[in-house]
C-alpha cells in the first residue's frame, strides 16, 4: 500500500496544512476506529466531540472545524470530496491482471483496445469493441457488437448484452445485467406473445451501476442512462426510460416502462415509478414511495406509511378502507351544523 | 440483416395490403425515429398524427385507421402481434455458434439432444438432460438430473439447479436463478435448522422469466409456473408457489411461500403478495399494491398510497396513526347530534 | 439414496416410537403426496385430518397428536427440527466432485485447506484464503484477500468481493454478491465523486444469504452479519449495517447504509428500512412495511396498506392528501358543539 505524507497529500488535493505535515498515512478509516497511520475526515460540527478524541494521525476538515482540533489537519472547501480522493491514493482497489486472461473467449473479430485486462473466463462477443484501458473482470460477458469506451471497470460476472454502449469511465459492479429484454408482450387471444427488443441499452459517461441491478434494452427505441448518473444495487430501469445527468438512484427502486426522469434527481431507495411518466430536474423522491403521476416542479415527494405497533395499525388500517365514508359522515355533520 | 418486403410480410402474416406492396423493409422502429426502410405500427388512433408524419417505409395498422395513413400499410386483426412477428422475421437475435463451445463443461452422463447449442464456459451437471434445438449461453450452469425440453433459450449466466425441470420454448435472461433453496428454517431454541428443501422448480411451455428473477425450489412438494406466464425482472417467487397460466408479472414483484396465482392475471410491478394465499383466475394487482389476503373476484385490487409533497406529507400521514381516534370523535359528534 | 428404517431415525433423532420400527424410508414428503416409502410430519392439530389420510409410510409428530395417528410415529419435541435433520439425512444434496476442476483457475498464492471442492470455472483471487471442507461453486468468483472458514457451502455463481470474510459452515446461494461497493457518493458541484468503500463485508459463523441478494463492503468501517442471521432471496444490505444473531430476513427486503438490527428479529418480507437507525433485539417487521425511525421496544410493527378494489381505493386514496384538512374540519364541529 502507497504511504503519503499529508504534505504530499496536500500537494495534490490542495487546501491548507495545520500541524505536522510529515504526518506518515498509509489507509483512511472512520474517525472511531482510525490509527496514528490513518486519515479521517470530519465534515460537520456534528461530530466534533468525536472527531477531537479520534486516533486518526491526520484529517481531512472543512476550514470552520480546523481550529478546534489538535491533530495536523488538511483543510478543503470539500472535505468529504477531499477525503475520497485520499482514499482512491491511499487504497487502490485490487487490479486485474494486465492483458487477456488465457481462460478468456475473445471471438476473433472482437476490437480490443490498448491496456485492457480482460479476466478468467470472461466471454467477449463477435465484433464488439473494448476501449484501451477497459477492465473486464472474471466471468463476464460482452455480447456481440456491444461497445465500452475507453477506461470502464466492470467488476465480476457483469453481462453486456449485444449492441448496447458503455460510454468512458462507466463501472458496473458484480451482477449487473445491461441490456437484457424489456418485458415486451402482444396479446393474442390465447396467450402472449414476445414483442423482440430491438432498442439498445446506452450508459454514457462516468455512469456506475450497483450489484444485480437491471438495465433493459428498449423496445425499438434506446433505453439510456445520461452522464454521471449513479445506479445502486438491485434497482430495476425498465425498456425506453431515460435517467437524466447526475441523478442518484438508491437501492431496490424500480422504474418502468418509458419513464423519463430529469437531472439532478435524488430517488430514495426502495421508490417505485410507474411507466410513461415524467418527472423534472432536481426532484427528490423520498425512500419507500410510490409515484403514479408526473412531477412538474422541483421539490421534495413522499407517499411512504408511518410505522405502528401492530396493534395500532389493526385498527387504524381498518378505516382506511371507509375514508370516503368517513369523509362524508362529516360533511353531513357539517351540513347538519349549518342549518342549526 | 434478412430484407422482406411488404409482399413478403403479407405472405407470412396474413392481412391486406394498402399502397407499394413492393416496399423493401430491413428493420422495425418507432414512429418517431422510423426511416424509409424501416417498418412501424399503429394500434390507436391516439398516434395517429405521430404515425401520419412518420418516415417509417411502411406500418402494420389496425383496419379503422389504414385510411388515415398515406404510407403503404399492412392491415393486420392484431397489429401488435403482426409487428412482433415482423419483427422477429427481420431483426433475429444473435444466435449462439453450433454446437457445445469447447471452453463448456459437460458431465460425460449428461444426455445433450440434436442440434443444441452450449456456450462458452457454461456448466452441464450429471444426469441432466438438454432437449433438442436448446440454446445454453455462456457461464449458464444446468445442475444435475436437471431437465430442459425442446428450444428452451437460456441467456448468459443462468443458473437451474439440480432436478428442476423446464418445459419447451423456456426463455431464460441472464442472471436468472432456477430452483435454489426456498427459506425453510425451523427454531430449535437458540438458533435457526436449515430445513431442507427437497421439492423442484417446474417451468411449463413458454414460460419467460427476466433478468436476475429468482424462482425457488419447493419445501417438499413443487413450485410450479405454469404454461405461459411471463415474469420480468429482479421478482422473487418463493418455494411452493404455483403461478396460473398466461399470467404476466411486472418487475420487482414478491410472491412469499405457498400463494397460488390463478391464470390470466396480471401483476403490476413492485407488489407484494404474502404466503399461503389464493388469488383466483382474471386478477389484476396494481402497481406498488401489497396483498395480505385471499382475492376471490376477478377484477382490479390497489392499496397504494397517493404521492404528496413532502410538507404535506408530513401532516397527513401523522393522522393515519391516529386515524381511529378520529373515527372515534366523528361517531361521537353524530351521536351528540342525534340527541340535540 | 440412503434408505433408512424408523429404529435409525429414532437412533438419531431421539424421541419415541409408536408402530412398525422396521417401516423403510428413502424420502420425505409433505402429507399430500407422501407414499409408503416416504416420511412425513405434522406440528399442529390444524392438520390432524390431512395426517390421517396420509399415505406416508411413518410421521415425525409432537406427543400431544401421537395417540390419534394409526401410521407410525416418532414422538419428538420439535418435530419441525427432527423433520428437518431427516430430510438432510434421506435426500443430501448433490456434492461437488472433490478437488479442484482443471477449469478452476486459482491464483498461486491462494491458500486453499483440506478436502476443499472448486468447482468448474471458478476462480480464486490472490491470497484467498479458502478453509478446509469449503465447496465453491461452478463459476464463483472469490476475490483477493479473501477468506472463507471451514465448511462454507457457495452454490454456483457467488461473488465474494476482496477483503470479505465469512465464518465457519456459511451457505450462499447463487447470484450472491457479498462486498460489491456501498453506494458511497461526494457532490462536487457538477456532478458526483465516488467514494472509496474500503472496509469489508464480514458473515459470521452460520450465515446462510438467499440467491441474488447483496450484502455491500463497509465504507470505511464493516458491514457484519452476525452469528446465524438467515437471509432470504433479492435483499439488499447496504454498507456499514450490522444484522444480529439470529435474525432472519424474508425476500425482498432493503436496508440502507449503517442501520444496526438487534438480536432475533425477524424482517418480513418487502420491508423497507431506512439508513442510521437502530431496531433492538426481538422486533417483527410485518412483511411490505417502512421502517423509518428507531424501534427501541420489543414487539410487531407494521405500516402496510390494506388492499381495495380499485374503484373504492380511487376515492378512499384522494382523501388521503387531505387527511390533515379533515382532522382540522372534525376539530372545528367538536368545538362548534362545545359552544352550543
Amino acid at each position: 500500500m502507497p504511504v503519503l505524507t499529508l504534505a504530499e497529500l496536500q500537494a495534490i488535493l490542495g487546501g491548507t496544512l495545520q500541524g505536522d505535515e510529515q504526518t506518515r498515512l498509509d489507509s483512511v478509516a472512520s474517525l472511531a476506529h482510525a490509527q496514528p497511520h490513518q486519515l479521517g475526515f470530519l465534515v460537520s460540527a456534528k461530530h466534533l466531540a468525536q472527531a477531537r478524541s479520534s486516533h486518526a494521525g491526520a484529517l481531512i476538515v472543512p476550514e470552520s472545524l480546523a481550529a478546534d482540533l489538535h491533530q495536523p489537519c488538511l483543510v478543503l472547501a470539500n472535505p468529504h470530496a477531499g477525503f475520497a480522493k485520499a482514499a482512491a491514493l491511499l487504497q487502490p482497489e485490487p487490479q486485474l491482471q494486465a492483458g487477456i486472461h488465457p481462460t478468456a473467449v475473445v471471438a476473433a473479430d472482437a476490437v480490443i483496445g490498448a491496456d485492457v485486462c480482460i479476466g478468467p473466463g470472461a466471454v467477449i462477443g463477435s465484433k464488439a469493441k473494448i476501449g484501451p484501458r477497459c477492465q473486464v473482470g472474471a466471468l463476464s460477458v460482452i455480447g456481440p457488437n456491444a461497445e465500452l469506451d475507453e477506461d470502464c471497470l466492470l467488476h465480476t460476472r457483469v453481462v453486456v448484452q449485444h449492441g448496447c454502449l458503455l460510454g468512458k469511465r462507466v463501472i458496473l459492479h458484480p451482477g449487473v445485467v445491461i441490456g437484457a429484454d424489456g418485458f415486451g408482450l402482444a396479446w393474442q387471444g390465447d396467450g402472449w406473445l414476445k414483442v423482440p427488443q430491438t432498442g439498445r441499452a446506452i450508459l454514457e459517461d462516468d455512469v456506475e451501476v450497483g450489484a444485480n441491478t437491471c438495465i433493459d434494452r428498449g423496445a425499438l427505441d434506446n433505453t439510456v442512462i445520461e452522464t454521471g448518473a449513479k445506479l445502486d444495487n438491485l434497482i430495476q430501469i425498465a425498456h425506453n426510460c431515460r435517467i437524466g445527468r447526475h441523478t442518484a438512484i438508491a437501492a431496490c427502486v424500480g422504474i418502468a416502462g418509458s419513464t423519463q426522469i430529469g437531472a439532478y434527481c435524488q430517488i430514495g431507495g426502495a421508490a417505485m415509478i410507474i411507466g410513461h411518466l415524467h418527472i423534472c430536474d432536481r426532484v427528490t423522491v423520498s425512500a419507500g414511495t410510490f409515484v403514479a403521476k408526473d412531477i412538474r416542479e422541483p421539490g421534495v415527494y413522499t407517499s411512504a406509511q408511518p410505522l405502528m405497533k401492530h396493534e395500532d395499525w389493526k385498527h387504524n388500517a381498518a378505516h382506511l378502507r371507509h375514508l370516503d365514508a368517513l369523509v362524508k359522515r362529516v360533511k353531513s355533520l357539517e351540513e347538519k351544523l349549518k342549518k342549526d
